[in-house]
């Protein structure tokens, strides 16, 4: 029985194995997750491979958030796509935010709310809530208003993120009835900054 | 002490607690592994949210080997990027390839080699190995000749991949002496086949 079992018998019998070993990948943004910001610096790294638990990662300012981004086009060069690994902590949420990129999200951990505006009206308009959990993806429709919520209030939720046409411009709405004429460009985005400054007025 | 620890301390406390509940997306990939491939068909979803439990997967006729598209252009709309969670059997491997498309890779468990050959001589050439490891990431560089190859003799090495410019242009060697202008196209790959058949020729 030890030896070449059917191959879906030896796929079940290898659950809980292959459960007990992916716990790294979590476990190392656990650890880190939620410690002060770290020095300010721009983590150029063209390696092939890294190391995600020794990567670069920060709160960059927002209590209860964690942002390493994983393969990125300012610190290795990526051209077309970015990959980040973010955490929220229990009630944290993204700003309300718009872009023209693609964004796929795969939740790791923990369950929350996908809450997304209107981009054909004058305003985002009251959002939708979408419920997001463990081991789903979702993808932003491109311009659409939106925002992550952990919207549980206990656990964290644990998100990689996938973007196309890095580095990401984003557009803040400081609520859902702020036109959208008049939401704010933040560009470069705040892991971004290290790497790309912001242009200074000349005059 | 319960209530509002310092945040550092609140961390680590939550970590056992975050890596017991992240198992579910290893589990599930688990439990399917290396079935037989499924109905043929393009499961095409264009859900915000999807549940990656429930998702098509399929070995695509390769023993050992479990594809699922999490988030693909022909199934659900993407046209910028594409990610998808792969799972390889011990030993198994990736054909000889290369794409002009940018890639990532995410590795959830297990550890590995790149193979990496030459895109500057006229055929790829001894390749590097390159090792990856769970919680690692690695891009591949565009148009270079690469393989992954699950080098352990135990345990699976389960990835998540991401690639631009979805759907993806994939040119095979049958081995690394193989010219770069003899390798062949297999467009559209195996697992866009259901979804974007083969062009026919029309005599």
């Amino acid at each position: 029985m030890a030896r070449g079992p059917p191959a879906a018998a030896a796929a079940a019998a290898r659950g809980p194995r292959l459960a007990g070993v992916g716990r790294a990948l979590l476990l190392l943004a656990a650890a880190a997750t939620f410690l002060p910001a770290a020095e300010s610096s721009c983590p150029r790294d063209n390696s092939l491979v890294r190391d995600i638990s020794q990567m670069h990662q920060s709160n960059y300012g927002r209590e209860g958030f964690s942002h390493i981004t994983v393969a990125g086009a300012l610190a290795h060069g990526m051209k077309e796509v970015e990959v980040w690994l973010q955490t929220f902590g229990p009630a944290k949420r993204t700003p309300i935010h718009r872009h023209s990129c693609e964004e796929v999200f795969v939740v790791l951990k923990g369950k929350g709310m996908l809450l997304l505006g209107s981009s054909s009206l004058k305003h985002p308009g009251e959002p939708q809530e979408i419920p997001v959990f463990q081991n789903s993806t979702f993808t932003i429709p491109v311009n659409d208003p939106h925002q992550v919520w952990n919207s549980d209030e206990h656990e964290d939720l644990q998100v990689l993120v996938i973007i196309s046409r890095p580095p990401i411009k984003i557009f803040i709405y400081d609520d859902w009835s702020v036109p959208h004429t008049a939401a704010k460009l933040k560009f470069p985005y705040y892991w971004d900054e290290d790497c790309l400054p912001a242009p200074k007025d000349e005059l």
